[in-house]
């Protein structure tokens, strides 16, 4: 199964990318019915970041980066990478000459369940990574891996050209031909959220907004 | 022992809690014996924070975070919210809304063995948290636990009524009925830290300041 | 093995030590045949420094700092401290008054792996330390171990004069008698990587940059 | 996505199956490519099992095993549960009493990145278990999950009726229409280590067996 | 709040004490509530022992097993040894000497989150021991910490006298005051589990024996 | 640093390693002053297996297993592999075919800072490993390492023909040229412990036996 590079792949409109991308990655794993998230273990290498984009997705040898140079020339504007090993590993697989050439193709960013480095360069550059671990170690190109195939990456499953979502929660996944309805579901989230907050800003309680007094009689909740 | 709220408890005076804060985790854990430091796997959300209050405690099934809904009731200005599972979980139980409503409350900021999410937003609202994981894992309102009992939470235990305090270096409690006096002791610290500090300051060595030289003796260390 | 203290080491140049700083921990790892790193469980407290030293090694029974008092004395201006327990802790070995000690010495900064502690004031007093925890745990001082003599930290090999080069990408060790090799590496190094920094920029793929396309056909990839 | 039982599911022919079986995890993996291995913290809760069967699929909250019942009444003789969690959990979702049940249905064993219980008795009875921990932590039966739909479980993607084979190596899975073609190259690659095995039990080197010598001199190994 | 050693506990009833062994930890954990388990990092050196006892605690220092030579003298036939270090710690505290003698005392076995050795010594010998590591790392005798107060072992807040279950399924407490009660409600569960084990056993649905398809229907729950 | 294989190294005294096996991992660490403990990750595949012999060391890249035949041409009758790979990895190194290789070259046993996998086969041979993880991951032969150089393994230094004993509480490892003085020293704590352990069988407290009271009375212990 490895050894593939997959030259074209469908992607998602950029309006439903973009719309995405604002909702954020909470809003959007709520409005998809709480899926799509990656392990917790995969966090932002600095804060503040927020982007989406259609995944590229790779899957490498473990401390062995030659396919991040394949899946480089398969950027589009707007894209991002999604490497996962084919066993755990936390070497450097990416640092700041490969996110040089990425943003020299447009891409928005790197989701990596192993390691990057260069990090203070990534973040001085604007170039935003969501890795399981910052190490030095580097990388050898001996080995072939695929590029653009479905992978599983932090435990959850990635297609390529499937939306990715991320921002200091974590890393979000939308199925390609879901995204125009959880779009629509998430802006509907965020309508709704932006009401709450209003009453709970104003002091009004959850327990009362939720509706959430009912249940817990129900089951015995006891005042003392 | 689950489905209890209880509504009314003891609280340390304002004045005890407000030194506990001024003096900080290290010193406080240092005053009352080297102890009540909870699991160093538990950090702040962001850095820069210090403060400290009564704890509100929650006791919640992994992924519900009802109870949360129930302590935000219960809440009195300079309160903390204090949760931990029954059960090891890192799902996202608080985000932007609770904080909102928390704050609304005069909430001072959360404890939580388990994750949080929206965490961009609670750094920009100044609420703080000290959590064992950032995830934006939803969770449900099925289940009951209790507030405001008796809680382990990181390896440390909290009554209702107890003082947290927390900042960049972790989170401590102190017991209610301890607090006035180690706040004594903290303070007794502090001014023999201060002490020491410009000594060292001046290039005075700390085997001598503290008087380790005679022990090193002791033991036969030897100088090559 | 344990109870002795060695005051004199021999330590690298410090026009070496400056080269090698410059060069960072991913061109120095590189530059040295792929070796040297520490474990990425050992990250810098906070983001932004990049230092170099000679390695002044601790070894240290779990949660007793004593050895650390001992070392103090022995430090030279532009000294990194090192420690390793003897078994793995993660309590605060080392905190503000130490720091203000070592600063006093013309220390660098700490290598530890273990926690720390009073994380805001070493950020705010500039003195950088790269650690496996921030622990508030305070330590005694009841038990010997050794200064100056070769330990392994973070499953590296260090011996004494050692230099340590640390920045946001983690820590790694040269050997003190490679260390003027590896700084004329290290600027090799950096100097094809500027070349190929300018090309990537300018758009040209990783793949003609490195030439690796020959051994892609040679494995067998395949392009869909 | 969640709320859903599907009854009826493709299988593979048993007499695949019982090849796979035999043929073992290790075995089963290197035909298909060095693939489909669980992650390698999923291990028997008792060594020296060996199975092979369908995967019914189970999606289920932490904390809450109701739809392994729900899964129960799914079950053909010779299938084998497999449970992911909807997020990280240790709780023992399963234990003696639905052993009881599951076997008396025909189930071959339990696959379950989380927590079972009754290990002892689990055992005796002669149900193996493939699990994250040992927990004897109860569940509650409150929300929905779903069955027999894909699911990721370990870092594998598993969808209902692949063969899962597990034995003392751990767990992997093949694709449901894949599997006969993994049982053929499984069965040439087991004969050619039975060949092989008789080669270097005789003291033939692994170097000359593989012919591994002459790539070692061509990227310049040096004996010294 | 180290350095007390307290004589004189009160004890739970023999009687009652057995019967929560016979009961095991499961059951026992279900009767009072699903609560006082220990974490489930806390495993069995070997598998197959299933003891109870009361509780004689033990607050140590990392590194240190001075006061298990304290707790040792303190013993009475019957007890178990409850070691929770005042942080985290994985050093062997205890091996085949020290089971000699808390054996000649009568003591039935040990709960420690922390590390043992001497493991097939011990098992040779049938003392069971519950720990968080193996590990031959030594310790010393320097520091003081104190034996027969409260502790939190391993998340679970224990009192010296309160009962401690273990078996293979790992370690759970009963407070002292509540053994009795929870021993009825185990023996009751005990009793309703072997009824349904029948009807399991016979191929009754666990959804039908627990009623558990009403609940599905109510939420929505759809077969396809 | 890398592509070197040593084909002669000096190695201890069969007798020596002989009565280092009998002494045993607990008693030689502590003959040798506490040091010399591989990280207690490091575990027994099957129990009851000690063993000693001289350390034929390999440094492998993560997920290549190629130096391990090439250190199997180096094995003389009593050696053991001591595998440490460039960065962390869980891969299975190592299984039943390498074990016939090195079975018939007199290999005792492999230590192992990674995973193995054909573990049942392993055991029913009598190969005893000591490894980080099992995992049936299948590793490539593409990149050099090197055979028979100082590594470090699992946070422990280790130079080739160095004594390596492991059984049931780890692994240690002997300096060769301190070989035969840590003999002795264990030899005398054996002798020493089997007169203490008469003692404490009969009833003797260690407190006595060790001589631990004065010490208690001088920090002051309190009895209460």
């Amino acid at each position: 199964m490895s050894g593939i590079a997959v030259r074209n792949i469908e992607r998602v409109a950029q309006d439903v990318i973009a719309g995405l991308e604002e909702a954020g990655v909470a809003t959007v794993h709520e409005a998809q019915g709480r899926s799509g998230l990656l392990g917790s273990h995969i966090g932002p290498i600095y804060r503040g970041a927020r982007i989406a984009g259609s995944a590229v997705t790779i899957s490498a040898p473990p401390g062995d980066n030659w396919m991040l140079h394949v899946a480089i020339e398969l950027l589009q504007p707007g894209d991002i990478l999604v490497l996962a090993p084919t066993s755990p590993c936390d070497d450097g697989f990416f640092g700041d000459l490969l996110a040089t050439s990425a943003m020299a193709r447009g891409c928005r960013g790197l989701v990596i369940d192993a390691g990057v480095r260069d990090v203070r360069d990534l973040k001085r550059m604007g170039f935003p990574v969501w890795s399981k671990a910052v190490s030095a170690q580097g990388t050898v190109k001996a080995t072939l891996g695929s590029v653009n195939v479905p992978i599983v990456c932090a435990n959850a499953a990635i297609a390529p050209g499937d939306v990715i979502v991320a921002d200091d929660d974590g890393v979000c996944v939308v199925g390609r031909l879901e995204a125009a309805d959880v779009l629509c579901a998430a802006r509907a989230r965020a309508a709704d959220e932006e009401e709450k907050r209003g009453l709970l800003a104003a002091g009004a309680l959850s327990l009362d907004v939720y509706r959430l007094r009912a249940g817990l009689v129900a089951l015995g909740m006891v005042e003392q």
